[in-house]
């Protein structure tokens, strides 16, 4: 057998080192464009920043390894120019001298990853201006750093672009964060995102949101970026992390079949439709995990599994790729957030029914100290009561959350098996009703029918534009901030008072975070009032409608 | 619907507002042994140590706020003495003037609870001596601390007695810690303990394993214990955490089946043999969720989750409690330790056939800065290769992990699934290959057959005595510490120094975690050699023989 490997980072080299243990006998060759294999990606901006000091950590793996311990012939510095799948062939320019070799294989990988999309305007391609993918790059994002540069423009508030924030911030950058959408984080629903905004704003970070970029100038050793908004912004150095393409061309160009969005298209062996050439990581498309239908999702992990799938099924192992979820992770300063499956929005782009919670809890019991707020939002399917998607914000015990949401994603949970679930309690690490327990078990609770929930947006909704507002907390706890228009009764004053309330309208009650309201809209209820509870209370709206104006 | 609920703290106080919730007009009369319901029982010790400054902070839920908000008769220092189950009445003592009032119900909810065992020794009784259960003991035990006691003796090494431990070290007690079993936490498998009984030692605690007290003497303020193992020890302060023993009296005087091991036995709905009366929480037996046999686990989550299936079931909601995993976790200073579902020893005393593995980890990326290691051992069934159990040590990222283990455990997933579940990465957050994929890796390796994993107890059985022990680390590691008898070939000189390596018995390859002895398995094998791979390496080599001796 003899394997070519296009590409020797995270999916090419898991591809390579799983086909060594399958097989001791088979040739093994990786063409690797860039100068290094398998390096950390993902530890890009950090090393920019200074919180990973020495570049060598960047390094995975080395060339040198694969070969010394894995008989990898891999070849870096190499670039592989055209496939010949009749004769399965590989076309390799050695990028020092110009030379060309061709390779023969009885199996092709593709893992030539994605490269990051610079946006057609004038002055993208100017030096200072700089996407992050690879060490060659943060080599040369850390040297403009080093250099002293005052103020960094990122164009693009996803994954990288706030990741990079965090980095130009920590030292001691004037940073501008740039962003299209109406919101940082763009895959992720917006409310999730206020406690990211009130972070970048309150580390000294400008955003700057449904704005974007014209053109950039250079004169004088400075840039100037035109704002689509108008006016300008002056930076010593501007990043582009607008999204990634996936490096299609090699496959385009043999016929392979490539998505609508760029990404190769693969069965669920990871086999393109060339049943010789596999293709893995952030080049392909694969199946949405929930959903079943085409996705393209850049994330190391799946590329990872994606490359050890592909080995085994050249090497005759039955293996298959289940789809990706979309887990993933960010952090700025001290905020997480994360998320797994579906969001909201991407529900409301294909018009999939779903419902709504969302739980504000500790993150370890809250009578040890050190306790920390986190807020989970559970999308579920009306009916079976599926779990859809997960999403969570905090500042600790956020990844052991989503990591737990996504299990309960991967195993196809309902909201009622959330209820269930048995997770790990000792005062430091947990709650003896955990927060994912509390998340099944208002879900649940929407699920089965035991009280109406409507949403902050419902408030603007017709239905409930006269409804009474009833803040059943304390009036302190009124006093600190309500709702506009919210008249207040605490719950502990709700059944001695309800000749106060009227019934000719609708009453919404909530609390701080859903609790207290669920009891009070049953209280109600009872005494036969139309009432509902504000779903997640006070928190909840307090994400909606942040302090922070997200369109400053 | 009159409801009449015996104790009012995990399982009680959740039975009762969910039954609230679930009827405003139902009447719910609470009877409580102790001065307070719902109190923070997994606290108590952490109060001692001054972690949790305030006593106030103890109190999850006030008989005030149940009766307020929940409007629940609340009757603390109220001991239920008699169950009539044909006249459906309890009798209830006013313990304040010992006047007793009879009750009746439509369902009852035994939520009693459990008592520290007493061992059956003289002077077990004399004042000194503790158990710690509620609000009463530890304030007994906190004055004795705060008098300025210099010596604690804590007899039994499990969750209750190590978290003792680690705070009456914070508060400057010398601290001595006596087990029967050969081990700390008897709950989990022995070699998992060693970072703890090393972190003991090292905290300055004395730990004597496979010793007993025979007798407690009082003598000039001071105590005196005799140990099984000869000589004395002497405390101003002895606390006795051996175990539990359900409160089952009420339960038994009344006729309710009460399983051998004294837990009230129920069905999926908590109800026990009297349709009208439930019982949940640490006086119940419940069913294990991975055999489906009996078992007695008393935790706060499995009791909060069945108080409130019991209140759904007698409003007429169907419910069903699923059994019990075990999860559990416990601290000792920086160290963690935590375990879900069955323990190898657990599947060895009732004969199950096991596979097992383990890993070593990063908890997050090593690249990034403050990576710490973790050690995971998974057992899994041979066939069906579903998960059985899982245990996870290390000082962070502990709780993440066993949640998800615990989530795969719920989901009946097999080790091939936890290869392909996709969790949160970001460098400072997780890995691409997360821990959890690892053991999925390494265990479906196993289930596989891709290559023969022996373990450390099996190098002391005949088949491998006369093994060659081959460490394939580099020198520098081999010098640092090594299995005795073996000899050193680094794994990348492997391939060209074959014929040094014996053909006429087995080789037991080794490397520091297992994944560079399985690559040299696959090559000495790929060459005719009769090798295994020692699983796990040289780190569970020394879980299974630590530098400090649990058998001081």
């Amino acid at each position: 057998m003899k394997l070519v490997i296009i590409g020797g980072v995270a999916g090419g080299a898991s591809a390579a080192t799983r086909a060594r243990r399958l097989s001791e006998s088979a040739e093994i060759v990786i063409l690797e464009r860039g100068p290094d294999v398998s390096f950390a990606n993902c530890g890009l901006p950090y090393y920019i920043g200074g919180e990973i000091a020495a570049r060598e950590k960047l390094i995975v793996t080395t060339p040198s390894l694969l070969r010394r311990r894995y008989r990898i012939d891999v070849r870096t510095r190499t670039e592989a120019i055209a496939v010949d799948r009749r004769a399965r062939t590989v076309t390799a320019r050695n990028l020092a001298d110009g030379s060309t070799t061709e390779l023969s294989y009885d199996a092709l990988i593709l893992a030539p990853g994605a490269v990051p999309v610079k946006p057609p305007i004038p002055g993208a391609d100017l030096p200072g201006v700089y996407t992050l993918r690879n060490l060659d790059d943060v080599d040369r994002i850390k040297a403009v750093v080093d250099q002293g540069v005052e103020h960094a423009v990122i164009v693009g508030a996803g994954f990288i672009g706030l990741e990079l924030a965090e980095n130009f911030l920590r030292r001691g950058l004037r940073t501008t964060v740039v962003e299209l959408q109406d919101q940082v984080l763009p895959v992720v629903d917006r409310e999730m995102t206020a406690p990211f905004v009130e972070a970048l704003v309150s580390r000294g970070a400008e955003v700057l949101l449904q704005n974007s970029i014209d053109s950039i100038h250079a004169s004088g050793g400075r840039l100037t970026l035109a704002l689509k908004s108008g006016g300008t912004l002056e930076a010593g150095l501007v990043v582009l992390g607008i999204g990634l393409r996936p490096e299609n061309q090699l496959a385009a160009q043999a016929g392979l079949d490539v998505g609508p969005r760029g990404g190769v298209q693969v069965d669920e062996r990871m086999r393109t439709s060339d049943p010789s050439i596999y293709a893995v990581g952030d080049v392909v498309e694969t199946r949405d995990y929930v959903t079943g239908t085409p996705t393209q999702v850049p994330l190391a992990g799946p590329a990872n599994r994606q490359g050890r799938i592909a080995a085994d099924n050249i090497f005759g192992r039955e293996s298959r790729y289940r789809g990706t979820q979309g887990t993933s992770i960010v952090g700025f300063f001290d905020q997480t957030l994360a998320a797994t499956g579906l969001t909201q929005k991407a529900l409301e782009r294909v018009g999939t029914a779903f419902f709504k919670v969302y739980v504000h809890a500790n993150h370890h019991a809250g009578y040890y100290p050190g306790a920390k707020p986190l807020s989970i939002k559970l999308l579920a399917e009306p009916g079976s009561n599926r779990l859809l998607g997960a999403q969570v914000v905090g500042t600790e015990g956020v990844a052991n959350r989503i990591n737990v949401l996504a299990m309960a994603i991967q195993a196809m949970m309902t909201v009622h098996d959330l209820q269930e679930v048995e997770l790990a309690y000792a005062p430091q690490f947990g709650s003896a009703k955990d927060p994912v327990n509390m998340a099944g078990f208002v879900a649940a609770n929407v699920a089965d029918g035991l009280y109406p929930q409507i949403h902050v947006e419902d408030l603007e909704s017709e239905t409930y534009s006269q409804a009474l507002i009833l803040d059943v907390r304390t009036p302190k706890e009124f006093q600190a901030g309500a709702i506009p228009a919210a008249v207040n009764m605490p719950i502990d004053e709700l059944r001695e008072r309800l000749g106060e309330l009227p019934r000719d309208r609708p009453v919404v009650a909530y609390c701080q975070v859903g609790m207290r309201g669920y009891m009070a809209t049953l209280i109600l209820r009872e005494a036969g009032l139309d009432a509902y509870n504000l779903g997640g209370g006070y928190k909840t709206y307090r994400l909606h409608h942040p302090a922070t104006n997200q369109h400053a």
